[in-house]
This record gives C-alpha cells, structure tokens and sequence, in this order.
C-alpha cells in the first residue's frame, strides 16, 4: 500500500502549494482521492500511472477539492482510454462534469460512470476481490465525505516444507489449504491446516478525512487502521476559525488519531496563513507521537 | 504595452507546458485572454497583479484554454474582490461557471458579468476612454474568436518651449491644444495647431489568434498591427493533422503575419509532439522575419 500526496494546502492554489489531492494503491489498484486544480500535472510531476486509476474519489463540492476533475478526465480522453472509470462523489458532480464535456464536443472514447453519494451514514462503495472502500461522512460546510480503503483478508500462507512431507497433498490441493481448510489423510489422520499453513499478511487500511470540523464520532468507523490522513487546515492558535470554517485544527486532528488508536496519522490541508509548517507536527505531536507532516510529493508507503 | 505568456501548449498539460493564457497590460488596462487549468498558479509564479484584471476574453470552449477559469474566479472570491470582473466568451461559458459556483455554494461578493459571443464576423466588444477589443472571427472545431486589442489614438503632446512663448496660452488652453485646436491671438493671429504640438505616441496594437486553421481573411483585421501571437500547433511535417484537427503550422502562422504586414510574430501552442521547439521558429522564419518562439513566462514590451 503506497500512498502520494499530490497536494495538501487549503483554499488557493499557488506554485508548490497544490490544492488537495492523493494518488493510492493498494493491492494492485490504483485510486484517485480528490482532484484540485492541477492534479494531472502533479501525476505527471511524481511519474504516477495514473491512466491505470479506474476509481476517483472526490470528498465534497469545494474548488480546492475537484476543479481538476474536468481536465484530468478530458486529458484521459485524449490519451485513447477506453476502458469505464467511475467517479464516486456529492451529488451534482455528474452535472457539471457532463456540462462541460457536452459544451467543449468531447467525445470521449471511454465511459464515465457515476455514483452519486448522498448517504449520511457510512457505505460500502466500493467492493471487489481484494478491497473494499467505504464512505466516511464527514461535517463540513457542504455535504462531505471522507474515504476508508481496506484490504481484505488475504490467502493463507502455505508452509511449503511442511506441506512438501505429505506426497498426498498435491499442487491442486493448495488452494483449499489458503482458504483455510484442514487436510485429511487417506489413513483418516487429520492435518489441522494451522499446522500446514501461516497466518495471511494482516490486510492494511487507509483512511482520507478532509475536510472536516472535529468529528468524534469518526473514529469508530477507523479504529485501529494503519494510516490515516486527517485535515489539519489551522493551528490551535486560530481554533475560532476552525470552528467558524468547520475545519480542524492539528490538536483536533492528532485527538482524533489517538482516540482512534491509529498506527500512523498524516496531517494537511495547510491554511496559508501559515509559513513554518512544522508547527502543525509540533502541535500535533502534543497528544500523538506518530506524526508525519504531510508534504506534496510524499509517498509513504506500508 | 506588455504581453506575458502563461502557457503556450497544446492539449494536455504537464509541468512547465502548461495549457494557453495570456496576461496583456495595455494603457494601464490588465487583462486575462484564455484560462487553461493551472493559469492563477502561473499568475501568481511570475507576479502579475492579477486581482487588477477587469476583463477575462476566452477564445473558445476546448478545456485547454479555459480549465482553469473556475478556480482563477474563485480566488478572486476568496481573495475578497467586489469589483465586477467582464467574461467575454462563447455561449455556455455562462452555463458551465454559474452552475459550479452555484453548486459548490460560492457566496462571491462580486459580481460576474458574462459577455456571450455568438456573430461569426468581427465585432466591437469592449470599449473604453483608451482601448477598443475586437473579436476576431477564427475558424476551428468549435465556435472560435481571437481578439484585437486597440490603443486609442492618444493627446497631441505640447510643444511646450513654444507654448511657453505665448503669455496668452494659459494653463486652461492646454486641453484644447493637445485636442488639435489652433490658438487665436488678441491680435487676430491664428497659431496653426501643429505649430504648438507634437503628434501623439502611436497607438500600438496586439492581436491573440488561436485556436485555427489558416485564415487568411482574417488579414484584413490585423492588418498593420504591432504584435501578433499566432497558434502554431505543427510544423509542416504534419500538415495533414493540422488540416484533420483544423490547427495551423508554423509556416502558415507566418504565412499570415507577412500578409497582415504585421511588425512581429509570436508563436505557440505547440502539439506535444515536437521535443525541440526551435524548429518552429526556422519553419516561420523561412516565410517572415521577425518571429519570436512563445515561452511560459516570456514577457514582450512595445
């Protein structure tokens, strides 16, 4: 699971102070988690595949979160995609993008499906044979969410010099033995399959959180996950305009990653009014240790 | 008068090739001609004063050259502007902003106000004390317009050691004067105008023409003016894509300033094709001397 962060500060955009947007993957797959203005140009920047994103994710309908939607998606066009891309966000999203499709005679090779979210309570939405992503509803001056990526459960991991005693057991029994299930000898003896096979590698989780007033109640929706980004858009010294903007604040943030029990928190969303970013980690640092100050173009990976 | 290219690439847009914008300083006007995505990072890289732009000219609706109008209007919102901004543009231009502002409920304390283009001949669209823009009608895949910025022809300057000679002239008569009126002595004596001024300062002139196919009777327009910035999207050896996608080639952006009589040519817009752009500029050369290769951040003064 690697995840990059293509941009990470609030509001407007200026050179090496990109608007918010992450590039995930896990398990093969690649997501895409918000796109402000100018996140083809950083996927291009940090040498990203991003032609193989086939999910984008967008949090809410606030510029700094989705005006580089439309050009990400027409420069896919342009590439030759043919192949489906769905689009996971607020409700409206779908208007504006077919507007401007329709009005600049883009005739995309390649289908854009849609799902519109406007569930107050978290959903799957998201499910194949390795990950499922769920909905983080989040409170923020419109309808918000925040993503949860999480591996599944993997195979079993054969224990090969054991299983290779038994000549019984053969290259077609193996699968059965992943998925868990015991062996039994032609003489009637039982082989617990703990005894032929490991546990699976422990699947990871990801959770995007921005942009968000402190929410509490998220963290049982992320308990114990290994990473989680969380907005932190100002200092505590500025907690009256969290509280006006419905943003967090690094405290606020690093609360909620220890309330959580989180492996690792991943702060951003850095208001501009701020010049010496470290101050985000020192606050943060204050009530979690785990810290790592977001930063455009970091990859962190698990 | 002063041009600065902010980006002169065709399509999709990457780190330093970014999609077409123009920031035109014209007898103290300021304005913005085309918008591709990533246009008010690059307002604020090379420190335009961009919140003094009044008037924003989009040439057509292709994403690479008004992506990034959205977010540039937002900024202006944040920032806290109230002075209205003219958005001079194709029909459903309008659409597609007042939809997105609408939906990502920007509460813009400015006013927007949009200027639909729709006549496929050459109109007056702006006028002030100072400068006139004219549209000017291209040919391309979607309804398409290039603009013609116009000095005014400014006061006939005093001649001031003569004035000086005259005791009667006083300081009130000074306007009349620069306005080309003679001067009549008590005595009856008329003193000839250009006795007393000089002629005024030139009224310089820029033309921005892209996107299109060769036109040659958009000569007729530009005919005489001092800069123009012609779309050069291929060379001659892809003559046949530039037919196909109806773009022009070097050579036929020149082609076009020999036969306006134009005083220089810039060129852009390159297809991402061409890894050394200096082979625009031989090919325009071959047909018209005084070509100049756009850059990002080039910035030319008359």
């Amino acid at each position: 699971m690697k995840v990059t962060i293509l941009g990470c500060h609030s509001a407007t955009p200026r050179e090496n102070a990109h608007p918010t947007s992450q590039f995930l993957e896990m398990k093969g797959r690649h997501f895409l988690i918000d796109c402000g203005e100018g996140t083809q140009m950083q996927l291009r920047k940090y040498r990203l595949k991003f032609t193989k994103i086939n999910h984008v994710f967008i949090s809410h309908l606030h510029g700094d979160h989705f005006y580089g939607l439309i050009g990400f998606l027409s420069t896919l066009g342009i590439l030759g995609r043919t192949k489906d891309l769905h689009v996971y966000g607020p409700k409206g999203l779908k208007e504006i993008i077919t507007l401007q499709l329709r009005l600049t005679s883009s005739y995309n090779e390649y289908h854009i499906v849609f799902h519109e979210l406007e569930s107050k309570s978290s959903e799957l939405i998201f499910e194949d044979e390795k990950v499922r992503v769920f909905t983080i509803p989040l409170k923020h001056r419109v309808y918000t969410n925040g993503f949860l990526f999480k591996e599944k459960i993997g195979d079993r991991k054969l224990n090969i010099k054991v299983v290779k005693q038994y000549k019984e057991i053969e290259v077609c029994d193996y699968q059965n033995l992943k998925n868990g299930k015991d062996f039994v000898l032609e003489n009637g003896t039982v082989l617990v399959n703990e005894t032929l096979t490991n546990a699976p590698t422990p699947p990871l989780s990801y959770a995007f959180c921005s942009d968000t007033k402190y929410k509490e109640n998220i963290t049982e929706i992320i308990k114990n996950i290994d990473l989680l980004y969380h907005e932190s858009t100002f200092l505590e010294d500025r907690a009256d305009l969290a509280k006006k903007t419905m943003h967090s604040t690094a405290l606020e943030a690093a609360k909620i990653a220890k309330l959580a029990q989180v492996k690792k928190l991943i702060i951003g969303h850095y208001s501009s009014r701020y010049k010496d970013l470290s101050l985000f980690k020192k606050e943060a640092k204050t009530v979690f240790e785990n810290v790592v100050l977001g930063e455009e173009g970091l990859s962190y990976e698990l």
